[in-house]
């Protein structure tokens, strides 16, 4: 039996308001290994963009760290974003959240004028430079539209992101729960997940076909 | 076609060493609608009893409220457990974590001079004099070691955790991944979950096992 793949997950905290969405962060470790793949997870050690009272929808008057968070999903397991190496992996995951819009980038802050973090840069730009696949989930595609121009994409059927996306020069292709857009020259394949009105049934249905395409492609 | 059963969830916070353990209570979800059941998910309206960096294990010098953190996980939808109304669900089920020994219980810190926090006794005494049943993973279960006399449940493997519920006067049963014990005098089905070393196809095992054994006894 040959190895078995192994895969890089990048988180941006812990809660869909500020930081990972945890449904989607936890099925798409479920789907890796359930499609006998093993995984690692990595987050940038940052400042938390701001923290979101869950219940209520504002804003807390309290500082947290993207690692330190993503920590509670990782169980303890996860490294500075900084170590990751593109050489060690066969491919890349982002699950979604306001996180990757506010952590990994600036996006739910700047739109178009947006900058990434420069670690999630350098691990995404490493890994389509080793020509190794990534899935990007709900809200994660539109660093991938800001980096790599006409890059085709799906963030479900939001409009205006939809317009946000284009006018960074990609390409956004509306879709439905479970659909998987793949960008076969970058080796992209994106999800919608909860950029559409979902239940956990469909977050799950949408891991597991983005984990699919992406270990069909390493 | 009957109406779906119904199904409350109560978590404990937001990580696995103050809080829910995520991936138990995320695949809780998962597991209860993928078997067609719906669920509503409650926690306490208390402070944590103390906030862990998950990165370090270290205690950190914060407050954190169990409800607001829980709300992470449930993305928003999460009732104060003071709501709970056991004749309107079908069935009770609590994931694990140290949240469960630490803000629904003190059982980490005090052991067989454990309390139970007011609300969570109260949903769990509900449940089983309306003879509902209620499934525990991982250590929730020495909530109910506490509670009910000579209760059979399991937390896995863990010897001097056993001890402990063995003497609270319930009957331990040793158990391995998956495993599930039914008490059919309570309707009581439980699992170990991340109380044995576990990976998350494991933990979703369990949980699928205790959905499966709880919805058989609706």
């Amino acid at each position: 039996m040959s190895n078995p793949k192994k895969l890089a997950v990048i988180l941006s905290g812990c809660g869909v308001y500020d930081g990972a969405e945890i449904h989607e962060a936890t099925l798409t470790l479920y789907s890796i290994m359930k499609q006998g793949a093993t995984y690692e997870i990595f987050a940038p050690d940052v400042k938390q963009a701001h923290v979101v009272n869950h219940l209520t929808g504002e804003e807390m008057a309290e500082e947290r760290n993207v690692l330190v968070e993503s920590a509670r999903i990782a169980r303890g397991a996860v490294k500075n974003l900084k170590e990751y190496d593109a050489s060690e992996f066969d491919a890349l995951i982002l699950p979604g959240g306001f996180g990757a819009a506010k952590n990994l980038s600036n996006f739910a802050f700047a739109g178009t004028d947006m900058n990434i973090n420069p670690d999630v840069e350098k691990a995404i730009g490493d890994t389509v430079k080793a020509k190794k696949p990534i899935g990007a989930l709900c809200i994660a595609p539109v660093i991938l539209a800001k980096m790599f121009p006409n890059i085709g994409i799906t963030i479900g059927q939001d409009g205006d992101t939809a317009e946000v996306i284009e006018s960074l020069g990609a390409v956004h292709h509306e879709t439905t729960h479970g659909e998987v857009i793949v960008d076969e020259e970058y080796k992209v394949a994106t999800t919608p997940c909860y950029m559409l009105d979902a239940n956990i049934l469909q977050i799950a249905e949408g891991a597991d076909n983005v984990v699919r395409e992406v270990l069909g492609m390493t």
